[in-house]
């Protein structure tokens, strides 16, 4: 109940979400028909058109992430409805996400900070976004989401509960519990120092990840892993993130070193590498973008000449992170000069010696430098040189030319919904900060907490963290069904990585001048969260993919 | 022309903007009387129900901010059209703006990331909201921005040029490019490495401004100042700030000295100081803010006691700027401890030794310590403490206790438009290392700037520093004429403020990875934008400053 006497939770909520979620989906519909429109008049797609067009496409990458998210908050409620656990809480967010998503896709959705696309932007009529709304989307609209219920929702989570997020399996929830233990105590009280200081994470902390199983979680159990499934590493990764980001990515390698050779690699190769990878004992880094090649990864430049037995390096990489306390790398090279797009290139399992801070590569035929970053440390980040570096031919992941573009493409999948899931605990952990500062600091004789502006902040806060949580669980569900999901990836990478970025920044904002000094935390968690939207494919590079996808598939 | 041949421009556009201006005027009036409802629904503001309605209030604020910007914006339009120089960045200048505020007017408009606010937080009625369109509106929000205005917009700022102002000044026009001399020989080549060295600016660079008479530009020519007015400062501090917010920042406590003294010293205060504050050889230091005490800075409570022709001062202060290397504090203090309130306090002129690296507090009874920040480095934050303190009693501000409060709010006014004019410098140096950056780099066989969403964000980082620059010299136009500005002050640096830290996120983001690398300039800048939504009152306290002022007054 509200102070008025008003009930806060629209009735029938469940019901009223669903023809919400319709109408959502017939706005997309809409969108889709308008966009193709533009972009393919002669019922293919035109790269030209598709280019010039980038905001209407673009923004439908938007607008269906954010139709897509809402089915999952509807599908998370239902869960929770027929559990019996849809408690107060949980009715207020998914109230909320409808509200502010409804209203945002009516009045206009924030790509980035200015950067809105509307429905005017798709050469949609006045009159015909009139008809795109229903008593249910007014009503979530307008009641969803007030002052009474911000004021509310922020008052459930005082005690440190956000929600039910409906993880539904037992394993999984030890496993989170285990994590966050872990983190509590190992992660927390070190990492800010960490950063401040510019270190590596201790080897102590990923030696006790390894034993945790980390590195192997998805990797098959016939190759020492754990076999679990994305959900696992959704999971484990939020929570370490949750902690540090670095703490949370240091997986991440390992992720995609280890999907790479589980799904291109040859026998052999998987023998070799994968329960060396799952134990710890190998950790790899992602040796990908050049200086003139990043969003446009098909066309670099570094060229591997077969010699021999052998494949000759040559070229410069940059932005390598955890290059070198590192023992392999997952090396795209060009194979084939002649090729000058995503066919002439290759995939090396490039194996090197770690590297020492007086001497970080020691590898022959191999140099590099450290680059000082904002945030994301860590792992550090190096541009590399190689010249004359060899590696076995027989290390050609899948043993046949040409092949790495794809390969990679497959894994960038799954790294990216691990990406979202790191936003995710960047995400809580910006909210949690920014709560008990709230709570902590009184001002004009009451906890900061009191202030509409302040608890509303953390109210939305709580709502997007979870509806980014639920999107990311989503693609992950989806990728342990093997199927290509660059669509799913894609969008909980794109809304997870804002959702960071905002809760870190109004939680900083909560801090006043505190956020502003390097010893408080939430001035770290600013920096880490802008990496989110970033690497893994820029946001803009997402919301191609996402199009695209939506476009031609 | 756009490419389908439409013409970009609106016909009758300065006639347009003005009907819808007028809606916007009305719009802000219905929401003046729907908060008035809220908050003194017996006809006097009730503080519970302010407090509790913040959401709406400040949203007022907000809104209210908008419509001194569109009036603003279309001022200068027809100041340019009547001196024949309304060209067509102007032109798509004026559009552009209109058009995304209506569109954030009627569709929801951020106060920060995420937190919206829309007329249906007003309690007013859907059939209502809709009365409040017109087709001048329409017109605006539908054609006024599209994809294709965008474009040209950015295509004619490619040059560097990025609309004209509208100063109508030769004076300070030569003063306006005298400094812009300044900072791209003297500023632009070090700042960067002052930053990461984490510097002071140097002594030099001080004395040079002093020359060109930066910490005497509003003084009285009586007291070797210039004597020139708030426009005046406006341009310098952006011009400086555009290069380097610390150095930007280096007269904004001479600002204040010199505004509390010109306006609340005695005879003697005034010869004593102001000419020594003019001159650059006193630097001020602003002592006001306590561990305990920001937003609500009437209950701090470091006390100043009188004993025979002292007062002796004991208590902490923080976040003070430049501490260190300054020769006097103005230093607000309570000398009746029975007050309180505002009431019982009092600012004090308080020499002090200047410090060196080694000894930086060598004055009796005071000690102090570094603040480690993000960003707007290069004068150095500290905490303080006064045990024992001395401050001849003659150097009460004004001679009488009690004052110090108002005095120093008023003296806000003047310190709110400096920061606005200092955002405006950074949104617009952000903005064109954006445009910069785009057009270099080489993505997908083209300039990142070829690309919608790269040049897109450019153009609406164009059109809106030209509305923070516009609203910001409003304000300093209104501070001239001696008439309490705390609303237009505080509405500029509220919006100024968001336009610095959007654009600078926004230019980051076009960077890409190298945003992310501490050896490009786009990294300083996005850590010192975030400390202007924080200092000299806070965005939320900001509103709350203009929301008080309009319902009241
Ligand atoms: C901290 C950090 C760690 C990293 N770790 C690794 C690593 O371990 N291994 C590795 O290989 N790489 C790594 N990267 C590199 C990262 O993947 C790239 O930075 C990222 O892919 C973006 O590429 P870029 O930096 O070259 O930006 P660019 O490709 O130059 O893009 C710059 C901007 O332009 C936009 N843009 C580009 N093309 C288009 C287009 N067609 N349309 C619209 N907009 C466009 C982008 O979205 C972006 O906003 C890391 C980067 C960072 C910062
Ligand atoms: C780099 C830097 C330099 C500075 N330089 C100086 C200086 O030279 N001299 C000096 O005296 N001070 C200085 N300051 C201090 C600065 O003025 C304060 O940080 C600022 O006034 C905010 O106060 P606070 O930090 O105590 O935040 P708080 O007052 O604790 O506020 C924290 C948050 O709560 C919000 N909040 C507070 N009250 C309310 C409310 N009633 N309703 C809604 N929201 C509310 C605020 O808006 C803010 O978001 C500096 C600060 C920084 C970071
Ligand atoms: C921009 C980007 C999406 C690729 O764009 P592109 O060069 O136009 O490539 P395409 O999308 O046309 O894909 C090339 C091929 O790979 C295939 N492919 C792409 N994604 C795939 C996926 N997820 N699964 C399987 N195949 C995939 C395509 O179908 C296409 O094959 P086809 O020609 O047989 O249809 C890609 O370079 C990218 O993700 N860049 C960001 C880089 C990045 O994330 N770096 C992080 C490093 S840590
Ligand atoms: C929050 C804040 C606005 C004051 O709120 P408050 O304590 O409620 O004080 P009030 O607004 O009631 O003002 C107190 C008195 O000063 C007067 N006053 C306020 N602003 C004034 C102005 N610009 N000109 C003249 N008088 C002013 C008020 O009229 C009032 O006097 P009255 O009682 O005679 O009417 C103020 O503390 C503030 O600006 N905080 C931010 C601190 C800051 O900017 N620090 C930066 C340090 S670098």
């Amino acid at each position: 109940m509200s102070a008025m006497g008003k009930p806060l939770i629209i009735s029938d909520l469940l019901y009223t979400c669903e023809r919400a979620c319709e109408l959502a989906r017939d706005v997309r519909k809409t969108l889709h028909d308008a966009v193709l429109k533009l972009v393919a008049p002669e019922g293919k797609i035109d790269s030209l058109l598709f280019e010039q067009n980038q905001h209407a496409a673009h923004g439908y990458a938007w607008y269906t992430t954010y139709v897509a998210a809402l089915e999952q908050m509807l599908a998370w409620g239902r869960r929770l409805e027929a559990s019996g656990r849809f408690g107060e809480l949980e009715q207020l967010i998914l109230q909320a996400a409808f509200s502010e998503y409804l209203q945002q896709i009516y009045g206009g959705l924030p790509m980035s900070q200015g950067e809105f696309v509307r429905l005017a932007d798709f050469g949609i009529e006045v009159r015909q976004r009139q008809l795109m709304q229903s008593p249910y989307t007014t009503l979530l609209r307008e009641h969803g989401f007030t002052a009474a219920c911000k004021k509310r929702i922020a008052e459930l989570v005082r005690d440190g509960h956000f929600g039910d997020p409906a993880l539904d399996d037992e394993t999984l929830q030890v496993i989170r519990d285990q994590f966050r233990r872990f983190v509590e105590e190992q992660v927390v009280p070190h990492c800010h120092d960490w950063h401040l200081k510019d270190e590596l994470i201790p080897l102590e902390i990923v030696e006790q990840m390894a034993e945790m199983g980390v590195f192997g979680l998805t990797i098959p159990e016939e190759f020492g892993g754990l076999g679990m499934g994305k959900m696992a590493m959704c999971l484990v990764t939020e929570e370490l993130s949750r902690g540090y980001i670095g703490v949370g990515s240091l997986g991440t390698r390992s992720e995609i070193a280890g999907e790479l050779i589980r799904l291109g690699g040859t026998e052999a190769q998987k023998q070799k590498y994968l329960p060396k990878i799952a134990s710890g004992e190998i950790l790899p880094t992602a040796v990908f973008t050049e200086p003139n090649t990043g969003s446009d990864l098909a066309s670099l430049r570094t060229r591997a000449v077969r010699q021999g037995d052998d494949y000759v390096v040559t070229g410069n990489k940059t932005w390598i992170t955890h290059a070198s306390r590192s023992d392999l790398m997952t090396l795209l090279t060009r194979t084939n000069p002649d090729e000058s797009g995503y066919k002439g290139l290759s995939m090396l399992l490039a194996e090197k010696p770690r590297g020492t801070e007086d001497t970080p590569f020691p590898a022959e035929g191999m140099t590099g430098g450290e680059i000082k970053v904002l945030g994301y440390r860590g792992m550090k980040e190096y541009e590399l040189s190689f010249d004359g570096f060899t590696v076995p031919a027989e290390n050609l992941l899948g043993g046949v030319e040409g092949q790495g573009f794809k390969q990679l493409m497959e894994t960038f999948e799954s790294a990216r919904i691990q990406t979202a899931a790191r936003a995710v605990g960047v995400a809580q952990n910006a909210l949690e900060i920014g709560l008990r500062y709230a709570q902590d600091r009184v001002q004009f004789g009451k906890p900061l907490f009191d202030f509409p502006r302040v608890h509303q902040k953390i109210a939305w806060a709580v709502v997007e963290t979870m509806v980014a949580r639920q999107l990311t669980w989503f693609a992950g569900r989806e990728k342990d069904a093997d199927i290509r999901c660059d669509i799913e990836a894609g969008m909980a990478k794109l809304l997870a990585a804002r959702v960071a970025w905002s809760n870190a920044d109004n939680a900083l904002q909560i801090h006043g001048g505190n956020g502003y000094a390097e010893e408080y935390q939430i001035s770290r968690v600013l920096c880490d969260s802008r990496i989110l939207n970033i690497f893994e494919g820029a946001a803009e590079i997402q919301a191609q993919v996402v199009a695209r996808g939506l476009l031609t598939r």
